[in-house]
């Protein structure tokens, strides 16, 4: 009981300090380490495969939407990223620069990728030709790099892994549908497979995406109230498709751009996940994701017979393809309770002598700890209603999260009051001028715009901050 | 027939031009093209695909001998790299170096990883103290950076994809057990999967890896004769441990140093089938990874009842988890024929008036070109049989020009009359001295120690340069 407790203490309480208990779970919970790179991590087994259940599940979705994948190189030579302008602007100060290759100096700097339109741009005029050629429906799975000053495991760092969508169209109309297409999927993966609600919408020009006419974001709310921007969904009408002169043969037989959409999440998803699921006692990890989805503890596990009811139990659940690991190491019960609970396991199953006796085990739920005696005989039916009840209850209560802390403000008082003394989304009216984003954001100390969403509610005639006439109700909030 | 002319007079002859035959497939199978960044390729969808097929079966191999997969950073600090005196001789040359981030010089220079050793080594270093924490088995996957002056797509870029294992075992036996069973793997696979045959053994000091006690190998012959190595499984002994200062407490509660390997297999491997499977009709795929498996043809596909039955065909197939495309465009049979042929498609069936009264389809094996006509009843069998007799007739097929090709030098003056004359392999007796190996490779102007065969034939007493007692028998050859 000894080393139980040691790791019940180890965790900062998550109302105590917020981020000194989201680092804890990283570490104690073995998803990521630091490494002796400025701003890189290494993403440790347990950590890297919650990103394969998300990539698999991500992949099939995309797959499914009539996507392939493909892959651009890992540099971008500094003259192809010059070729729009705005894009470049965005991301040329947080570049990293190869200036030598072998022993020599380069003609050209390359900038390692910090996100690839150029690329794609580059291989599209290639490849598109004729209306016939079209829609190019890419996607890329890589990692990029952005130089950060100051980093967070998963949250930010300078090097991260994702996934990056690159599409092209014959008309606007398809590229637009593309947009909202995969931020459906998106909303649908968080929803589905993270059981994460969010507030989605579109960005104002102030935050969107470097050389996009729009961008679309999907905005879940951490514990804390704070936001993290979870994924993007961006609109490039035919900007880059004329700088890269990317032109195809129209059905009406003459020369036309196409038009262009991208779109990305990457590891801040798991960010994500500690943060809206976790608790006191560490990660609480969604069934759909879970690298261990049920943890056999056997009690009296040195008593005849137990060990070998548990691993028939671990073979049961293995053949239905659950995701099963039987701890039969020397330690504890109550140490392996904490330890599996710690790494979030959504169920927990205990099988002692006097279960046996009566033909049953005991299923405790880590999202409510709720503690069931269930049949041996019908096992697997269970399970399945338990890890659908598991990812219902975390969707649940994140989404009463959500919405508890999310406030409407009328007025400018009632902005800033809120500001400082709830975290969470604001609701408020604006006007439309980045100078009042700006002001607001200054007066609050980070609070900016997240996202206009696709049905507004009336809150009133003005701008929360300006008093002139409001054109849109925007989702406000501090932001990872 | 004018289109389907045009498709096959592109491809140049195999035998004609073995190198420009092997650039044409690439181009017009669509597996890569070049990028506006010197020595990087883009690998495009059908190209990926083979890849995330191969990744797949490999990846499950990998875990079934217990591996799990993290993830390192993409840079390695220059101090980083240099703990290591021969890793860092063999690598530093070719290394591209990240001098710049954001708008600051850095302190210190960034090598873009060409193996990820010293960072597995930093993060060992960490995570390791006791020998409960062994084995740590350990694979990645990622992309990385070799500089490189001339390149060809897949068989040397400047960037490509690949896998590395890293493992860490308490003592030299087991470590050598891994590095033999992770050859094992590579070996199963190449065969089982890829449907091609290799000589495998360790490597001579001369040819082993940068800071490895032993490396194996394993060599599959390309249809010219000319060898690729396919694979590498290193044996480190603890000289990286030592210098990283990765020490356990072992059972006799004394410090040690753990006994290290690594092993890696890249995108070279789609290179190898093209060059060891494809014919003058373009890429010929094993049935195992082929993101299309059966290309369904309609013939007089306008006329009533024919797509029909085609869709119910395919989707029979699909049912039973076959990778299948229907082919219903406007273009000609002849020219849909040609076309799945440079694609390397395994089987093609072709559905036709006459065949659906007569409950048929003609099935078509793309390896042998055997037309044969099968009953609509059991075509999931047939598709099956047919699959595995591909896979098994490729690697027969592959095997006997491995045979045909590999010749027994027993004098200096056979030795070089093969490497002019006789592109293959050879296998000759040498003394073990590097000398003799330089001069091999000067004489014939490349011929190299591919590897010393586990099983070796005693071939003469003497070396077959320079006439001194004998130590192995090698094979020799020219590589890629």
């Amino acid at each position: 009981m000894a080393q139980q407790k040691k790791m019940v203490e180890a965790i900062t309480s998550r109302d105590e300090d917020f981020a000194k208990w989201y680092t804890d779970i990283v570490k104690k919970a073995e998803l990521a380490d630091y490494s002796g790179v400025k701003g890189c991590m290494v993403i440790r087994p347990y950590g890297y495969a919650i990103w394969e259940n998300m990539q698999k599940d991500m992949d099939a979705r995309f797959k499914k939407t009539g996507h392939e994948n493909v892959y651009m190189p890992m540099f971008i030579p500094e003259s192809l990223l010059q070729k729009e302008k705005d894009h470049v602007e965005g991301f040329a100060p947080e570049c990293a620069w190869v200036t030598v290759g072998g022993s020599e100096k380069l003609a050209e700097r390359l900038c390692v990728r910090p996100t690839s339109e150029t690329l794609f741009c580059e291989h599209f005029a290639k490849v598109i030709n004729s209306y016939r050629d079209l829609p190019k429906l890419y996607n890329q799975w890589c990692s990029v790099v952005r130089w950060e000053k100051t980093t967070r495991p998963f949250l930010r760092t300078s090097e991260f892994l994702w996934q990056e969508g690159h599409t092209m169209h014959e008309t606007a109309e398809e590229a637009r549908e593309e947009t909202q297409r995969m931020l459906k999927v998106y909303t649908d993966f968080y929803k589905e497979t993270l059981a994460i609600p969010a507030v989605v919408g579109r960005k104002t020009e102030k935050e969107k995406f470097a050389g996009a006419e729009e961008t679309y974001t999907i905005e879940p709310m951490m514990h804390n109230g704070v936001a993290l921007q979870g994924g993007t969904s961006h609109y490039f009408g035919d900007g880059f498709a004329k700088n890269f002169n990317i032109t195809f043969t129209g059905r009406d037989n003459t020369l036309h751009y196409p038009f262009q959409t991208s779109w990305g999440t990457s590891t801040r998803m798991i960010g994500a996940i500690i943060m809206v699921h976790g608790d006191d006692e560490g990660l609480v990890l969604p069934p759909k994701i879970a690298p261990i989805q049920v943890a056999i503890i056997p009690i009296v596990q040195k008593k005849e017979g137990v060990l070998e009811k548990a691993n028939e139990l671990k073979n049961r659940l293995l053949e239905k393809d659950y995701r099963v690991k039987l701890d039969d190491s020397d330690k504890a019960p109550g140490w392996k309770f904490s330890q599996y609970e710690m790494l979030g396991v959504p169920v927990r199953l205990e099988i002692g002598p006097k279960d046996i006796e009566n033909n049953q085990c005991v299923l405790v739920r880590r999202d409510n700890r709720e503690k069931i005696v269930v049949s041996l005989d019908n096992i697997e039916s269970a399970i399945e209603e338990t890890l659908q009840k598991v990812h219902d209850g975390m969707y649940e209560s994140a989404l009463e999260n959500l919405k508890s802390k999310t406030y409407e403000a009328r007025t400018h008082e009632e902005f800033l009051d809120i500001a400082k003394n709830k975290p969470g989304f604001i609701k408020a009216m604006w006007c439309g001028d980045s100078d009042c984003e700006d002001k607001l954001k200054d007066e609050t100390g980070g609070v900016k715009s997240r996202c206009i969403p696709f049905v507004e509610d009336h809150l009133s005639d003005v701008c929360v901050c300006c008093g002139k006439p409001a054109k849109h109700m925007v989702y406000w909030g501090r932001q990872y």
